[in-house]
């Protein structure tokens, strides 16, 4: 029997050619980037040469990219690191009701910190309306974060209009773009967020590896402590596998993303249309346009 | 010119049998651990199994063990988890002066909200003395860590002792064998501790992985909220390949260990002997027989 996957939206098989890009770090060149001698040398060009792909990917500076141990620290960083480093300002956050867990749970638990937490809805095609999250927002709220696409329905966010709102006022806008990376664009620039999550993992690149941007001036306190790594805000010795291969899946995605989205759509509009014509009864869960290709 | 590598406290090459290890994981299976479909159980079998040998390698149970990041998540973790958990009790965590930057900074920063933190001093070797922890503590206390051995000079420090005095005063013990563990012993049973962490990179496994240790019972928050993994409190997909590698050099030290110090030992005091009869005015770091064999 042949085995086909459908389930990538959970996880993804590794790129060969990621795997190939990893593998001298696996077994070469194991040098610790913090190192100034020639085996730490090795490793920290590398890494830098993937912050400039991660970079390239997301449209940011390389100065904006910071590697964490996935797409969950990256929220969770996210989350909690500016609700203390603004709580002078007020203990209020806002998300949305459909989360991805990391998001979810860290709210919450911002709420038994004492945060206030409003969870924003969405409506049935699971679209979040930006005008709901300008009347969330109060004095006191620090942040509100948005997924950019929805992992399960597929659904696109507005985020664009929601970092626009959280600019004016004054808000840091936050949005977890796990299951968007690689489907659709993802230009920092064009939403206007301060800071976006991505993982490894779901680029078909090794799991436990993520990034998370950080808009240049953004209010962060650091979720895991430690050395000057990662410019003093990220402790912890770099993950070269993961970091190296999380950048070559930036670089194969920036250049075949929309070829990959294109065919990828054509086949879910044929899934779609079979359904419909042999099913009567059958609703689809999402929005009908403003969705992921390959959900 | 041969290239020698004299940095191995700094990070560790990847044992080939451990790079050979982790290779399927990195091109074949590459399920998420949470599916219950076959591309998930493979990968969640491969998990248990690493789990398992892990728990051999620090003698406890399965159930104690969770995987992290790295050495600096779960130092993080482990004192800012228990601080925030038992922040009822009081605000006051201990640590010796010579930490790990993970669990000095940390403690920095539970001060910069409100904690009050202690750190106890050492002597010229490098020695914490169990009698001034004993002193520091008060009924505010709620978490000491002390590493078992410093990552600089060796120094082995008098973990046991210190975790019998936190047992005693209701006052959770963490130790950071980070420096440690492949060098010495490594029982938490023995060294009768609540917590304890490890990194991969030291034990010539990948780096961007680790573990903590956390005895049944132990009040901890989960630094990185999520998902049902790590029993719930470590959430983010789990870096297979990291976690198998990670495990695959405890199952080598777990049996190689003793031979390992054997030899490093008498290397190191060839070297120190070399030392001594070619300079005269010499100072060694660190206490004459309270090391790791290999500093």
């Amino acid at each position: 029997m042949r085995r086909v996957y459908l389930d990538n939206n959970s996880t993804t098989p590794i790129d060969l050619r990621v795997a190939d890009a990893v593998e001298p770090y696996l077994r070469q060149v194991f040098g610790n980037p913090s190192n100034m001698h020639s085996y730490g040398r090795e490793c920290s060009e590398g890494v830098a040469g993937a912050r400039e792909s991660v970079a390239a990917f997301l449209n940011c500076a390389v100065e904006e990219v910071f590697f964490t141990g996935g797409g969950s620290e990256a929220d969770n960083w996210a989350v909690k690191g500016v609700a203390f480093a603004r709580q002078a300002k007020g203990k209020h956050v806002i998300c949305s009701s459909i989360e991805h867990s990391a998001v979810l749970s860290s709210c919450e638990y911002l709420g038994t910190l004492g945060w206030k937490v409003t969870r924003v809805d969405v409506d049935k095609q699971g679209l979040v309306d930006p005008a709901d999250v300008r009347k969330a927002i109060t004095p006191q709220t620090t942040i509100v974060s948005v997924m950019l696409a929805n992992n399960e329905i597929g659904t696109v966010e507005p985020v664009a209009e929601i970092a626009a709102i959280c600019r004016e006022a004054g808000v840091t806008c936050h949005t977890d773009a796990v299951a968007a990376a690689g489907k659709i664009d993802v230009d920092v620039k064009k939403l206007g967020v301060d800071l976006l999550s991505i993982s490894g993992h779901k680029l078909q690149a090794p799991k436990g590896v993520g990034a998370l941007y950080v808009k240049k001036g953004t209010e962060i306190h650091p979720l895991i402590h430690g050395g000057h790594q990662e410019a003093g805000i990220r402790g912890g010795t770099e993950n070269t596998v993961g970091i190296v291969g999380l950048a070559k899946a930036c670089e194969i995605l920036k250049a075949e993303w929309p070829r990959n989205a294109a065919r990828e759509a054509k086949l879910r509009d044929k899934l779609e249309q079979g359904i419909r014509e042999r099913i009567s009864e059958v609703i689809f869960n999402g929005h009908p346009e403003k969705r992921v290709p390959n959900v």
